[in-house]
């Protein structure tokens, strides 16, 4: 089946990208955590969203999820990891499985996360975003993980489960994982080495591992990486006053696009996107 | 007294920049009414705005108020009629008083109203938007009054105090205005006669008033009205990403910038408007 819109990201903006998409009665895949925004769950007082006053980011995040399930919308749990455009439509890859959609809306939020060096230049020649996608490649080998999340502990454990070592990054607080082939390491990450081929990771105090691979496991992938093409600004998606990217079809909204990183300014831009799309899916028929 | 900024209109832009620009201990001055958005307020129900489920336009409006209240927020209920740049500042006409600001914030709504005939052409000479204003220039004569909502049955009210002779227009239900000189009349207002000075009222069946003056009291007065020189994409204000205006230190949000006519939309573009005028004053400092 092909999705009417494919939208990367449960924070803020796509959130009310989906709301407006819903009431149309479009078809949509909406790739993301059901926990929705960890930086809108855990803001402490928010005291500049309008209808809310001096709210708890936890408040905001169930009324929002109230609205979700009341709104009868789901979402699909997967990393989404590429998107190709194929003929009018969109490739979207998601974990391991293919999925297709007539337009894209990215709204997956601020990437802080510089490239780690090494990491551009190694990416598919040992460097993985995707523990469900790549991790077969590992049975029995040694690899580095870096968890950016408590989320993404599942997906360790599972790689633990292949490989025969695990030497893990995991840089918050209540890391669980207790795993007699896994070895946390307290010295960060700070560069991925090989030539053609990881061949190991160098850590702040200047020691190395030797590793198979490296797998990041962060809450989202640069969105350069995510599509071919896309003009930036800087380290912000480039989208005029209807959210529209350079590439037809495809839309972005919120924090990814740039400052003010506020609720307020995602969840407009994701309403300005959800009718920009609508009169693309329109122009289509 | 220079306040910091002032804002032009009370619905949800307004609301979303006042909100953050006294977060940042800006002095505003906010002129709108307290009653906020009316067009938020008579909403029937509203489904897509992010953390209300199914909310009726009441209880949002009822949030709002309550919001700005415990943000100590004051509304200062004058209608403004011009705007005007003088030095660094700008020089405001509210009723009939006169303020200044450093910067602006235009959020006056979608200017639905196109002008009607004659009212361009004999502005000043006749055709009034502010009965505070110009009332007294009409003391015992004959006028024409439009009075879009009952918000502004005082001024009518008032109008009939001073003049012989009222004649109404007020397209709303259940007008509530009963005096004996005010002769509210059916057939619409179709265009206002007179050359170089009102002389009459056309109606759409054909009939004519004579009058000596026209009252248009509406929720906004055109921008380009408001303010000389300020760049329009058709019958909304140009803005860029950051909602600035061809204007330094003039910025604009909400529907008055363009579609969707959204409170999401609205809210985004007050908060964007809001960070930018912060930056715009750090930069007068």
């Amino acid at each position: 089946m092909t999705y009417d819109v494919a939208i990367i990201g449960t924070g803020p903006a796509g959130l009310s990208a989906a709301l407006n998409l819903k009431l149309h009665n479009k078809s949509i895949l909406w790739f993301g955590s059901a926990d929705l925004s960890l930086k809108v769950g855990k803001s402490e007082k928010i005291a500049n969203y309008p209808g809310f006053s001096l709210v708890k980011g936890s408040e905001l995040n169930a009324a929002f999820q109230k609205q979700i399930e009341e709104a009868s919308l789901e979402i699909t749990d997967k990393m989404v990891t590429m998107i190709a455009p194929s003929g009018d439509e969109f490739m979207i890859l998601g974990d391991n499985d293919i999925f297709n959609a007539k337009s894209i809306l990215l709204a997956t939020g601020s990437f802080t996360g510089k490239s780690m060096p090494g990491e551009d230049e190694l990416l598919g020649m040992g460097v993985s975003y995707c523990a469900t996608c790549d991790g077969f490649l590992y049975k029995e080998k040694t690899i580095g993980v870096y968890c950016s999340a408590k989320r993404y502990e599942h997906e360790v454990e599972y790689l633990a489960e292949l490989a025969d070592q695990v030497y893990l990054w995991a840089p918050y607080k209540e890391c669980e994982i207790n795993l007699p082939n896994v070895e946390k390491l307290e010295s960060p990450m700070t560069e991925i080495l090989g030539e053609g081929r990881v061949k190991g990771i160098r850590q702040k105090d200047d020691s190395r591992k030797e590793v198979d691979g490296v797998f990041l496991l962060r809450s989202s992938v640069a969105p350069t990486k995510l599509i071919n093409g896309l003009e930036m600004d800087g380290a912000h998606i480039l989208v005029d006053r209807k959210m529209a990217t350079n590439i037809a079809g495809v839309y972005a909204a919120g924090d990814c696009t740039g400052r003010p990183y506020q609720i307020t300014k995602a969840t407009g831009e994701g309403n300005v996107a959800a009718h920009s799309i609508l009169d693309y899916l329109a122009s289509l028929a």
